[in-house]
Parts: structure tokens; sequence; C-alpha cells
């Protein structure tokens, strides 16, 4: 696979491609919900109810109607949203507990393959996140599971969320790159599809797991992406890092 | 010493504080200058006239005559007009050849405590670069010297060079942080006192020797910095590390 020389730099999405954000959030959302007493919902499904507010929040900042906020923002006002959805009333919880729960996004744990196949790509490549967390909430993910990254790169770096085009043609530039020269690595094909048309390559890797079992969406790539891979190990082998 | 407990992120100056810039820049242009014929300056006295023009370029940005460009830009520009000074006309020599010779900014080697010192850090806090050299430039240097930044943060990505407040208060920002949370280590007094004006904690580290054994500027701690240290394992000794 001749892209192993051509490409600079892997950036990674990080939400469901490199870390399991639906187990992390409902482990700590559980005791947060059997301390309050709320049992009208299922950690994971709190989870997943969680998140499905995840992409219209950012379609505030994306279509110019909100200036660009982190990502932590955005989850904290999320978390006060979906409560008030299970007619819990989060005036009553005190902020710390909120604050609290709102950093289980800090505390995600990678795929199983993750962190080998990235120690792999990293000898040869610069590897970082190109995800629209914000810094901090990379950082201490990536502190408390040893994930190697050369640097913190995304949305707030660029003050842009993807998939808008500046997004990833920023980050290129920021790397002193042209954006041929850089691979998206993801596990959904509308991320893979925003980089292409960027110019990037793209690199599809299957999470089959990442909503639950019942999984319907991005079980294979949809386009013929640069390459296809299973896992992060398969990557580093299909590129020959 | 209660700084470990208070302090969350130790970030760090990194030209003169982390890595021998000037050694590094002469290394890298000795073969340029004898390649070119250009006899009338010693590597070294090349690096220092370099570097001379390094505030007042950035000065540009921080009076907001200029809006802002990474050090990169004002590193290549800078190299030009210190060609022209020793009478050489850059245009006559190939682009890509001083591109090479500017990132011999990127290729600067850490003080032999550097790197022992940043992992013990490393351990309990968070460690990044607080510096005015540009993303890609402290990535590089990173890479190659084996530096175990927590993420790269500084002037780039708050938009704001050194010492204007914005840089170090964008910075605690970032991370969450309160600015006593934060601790610069810099081995430049004046760095320190901006810092300590933005509420930072700070951290004195002697570097002697970076300006060649002539040095008269920053040989010691010139206020009551709340850690006045020897070199990276001095600071990590101190701070209980």
């Amino acid at each position: 696979m001749a892209l192993s020389g051509l490409v600079k730099a892997f950036v990674f999405d990080v939400f469901g491609t490199v870390v399991d954000w639906r187990s992390g959030v409902a482990r700590d959302a559980a005791p947060f919900l059997a301390r309050h007493g709320i049992s009208g919902v299922e950690p994971l499904e709190f989870a997943d109810a969680w998140r499905r507010r995840y992409g219209p929040a950012m379609e505030e900042v994306r279509s110019g109607r909100r200036t660009f906020v982190r990502l932590d923002v955005l989850h904290r006002e999320n978390l006060l949203a979906v409560l008030a959805d299970y007619g819990i009333d989060p005036s009553r919880i005190p902020a710390e507990e909120l604050d609290e729960l709102n950093r289980a996004w800090h505390r995600l744990d990678p795929w199983p393959d993750s962190l080998s196949g990235l120690t792999r790509l990293k000898a040869r490549h610069i590897i970082a996140p190109l995800s629209n967390g914000n810094i901090i909430l990379m950082l201490d993910m990536a502190k408390r599971a040893g994930i190697p990254w050369d640097a913190i790169l995304g949305a707030e770096v660029v003050q842009a969320y993807k998939p808008m085009p500046e997004a990833y043609l920023r980050t290129a530039d920021v790397l002193g790159l042209q954006p041929e020269q850089m691979c998206l690595v993801a596990a959904h094909n509308s991320d893979l599809a925003a980089a292409r048309q960027c110019g990037y390559k793209t690199a599809f890797v299957a999470r089959p797991t990442e909503h639950g079992p019942g999984q319907t969406t991005d079980l294979t790539a949809e386009a013929d992406w640069d390459v296809v891979t299973r896992d992060f190990n398969d990557l580093a082998d299909k590129v020959g890092a």
C-alpha cells in the first residue's frame, strides 16, 4: 500500500473510532442515575439519548447561528436537556455532580486494538486526533488511557466542527501539509466523505458495536476509501507501519 | 513544596528553557554557510543574529500592526533579513534550501536534564509547552527528541504571543483550569513576571549558557518565584514529582 510513503499524518475521528463512548458514558451514568433514584432509563439508553443531542448542538455552531464553543460546553447543555427529557429537574442536582458526569466523556476507554495500532503508526507518522472533542477532553482521555498522540488537534484548535471543510483544511495547514499528505481514519462514512472532498486520503475502520449490538449504520465501507480495515492493527498492517 | 498538590499543569517556555536553540541552529547553519561560501560569519554568531530578530518580529503581531501569523513564517522572513544583513542575496538561494534551514528550529536538542525531569513531572501533572513556537515546530521537535508532552499548547492555539496576558489566560482556559492551578517553567525572568501577573505559579530554571559562555542575563532568579531550580530534575525534586 503506497499510502504510507505519501501520507505524513494520520488523523483520527475519536468518538466511536478510537474509543467506545457508549459503554463509557453508561458506566459513569449508572451510579449517577441510581443515586438520584432515576429508574425510568437504562444507562445505555441514557448514553444514547445524550449522544443524540450531539449533532444538533454542533449544527448551531456550524450554521453560524452560534459562535464557536468547545464541546464540553455543548455536552453540559445537552446533559441538562436530556435530564429534563426524563422528567428530572437538573436544578435539584449539585452543579459539581453534573460537571463530574459531564467529564464521563473524558474517561472513555479505547477499543482493544486502538493503542497497539496507534503505537505502530506513530513510529513513522504523525498521529493526532481530528475530533470534535475539545483539547482538555482529548488530553484527559489520552492521559488516562495512554493514547500516544503527537499533538491534540481538532475542532478547538481550528475553531470549526467537522464536517465543515475548515476543520480538515485548517488542520492540514497547522501541520504544514497538503491535504493529500493527510489521512483521516474514521468509523463513519460521512466523515470520510467530507475529508475526501477536501483532498484527504481516507481509511475506514469498522466499529460494528459503536451503537450496541443492533447497530445498522456504518457497518461497512460505503465508498472506495483508500484503505478499508477491520481494526487499527489491520490498518497498521495495510499501510506498512 | 505545596505546589505539586495545587498545580494541575506545568507549562513550559521552550526555546532556551527546554532546548538549546543556539547550538542547534548553529549546527544546521554551518553546512549551509559553507555550501554558499558565506565566510564572514561564524555559525553561532549567525544563530544569535537570527534570534535577535525574533522579538521585534513578534512585536509587530503583539502590537496589532499585523494579524497573527505562526512563528515559522516569522522565522522564514527573519532568515531572509539576516542573510541580507551579511550581504547575501537570498533570492540566489533555492527556496527549498531556505525552507530546510528554517526547519533547524524544529530540530533543537533538549538540555541533558529536560527529558528525565519532564517524564517525572508527567506522572502526576499535565505537561505542555507554552511557547511562542507554532504547533508543527513543537511537534517535530518533540517527535525527534522524544519529549513526552501531553498536548502541544502555546501561541498558535491561543493566537497570541507571550508576554501578552492572553497567551497565559487563554491557555489556562483551554485546560479548564484557574491560573493558580498553572505553573509556568521558564529560564527567563520576564516571562515568569508576565505569567505571575496573570495569576500563574512560577518556576525559574537557570540556563546559564543559553546565550553561550559569556551570558549576562537571566543568570539568577530576579524575583521570589515560587520555585527556583538548577534544572528539570531539581524542579521535579522540589515539587515532589
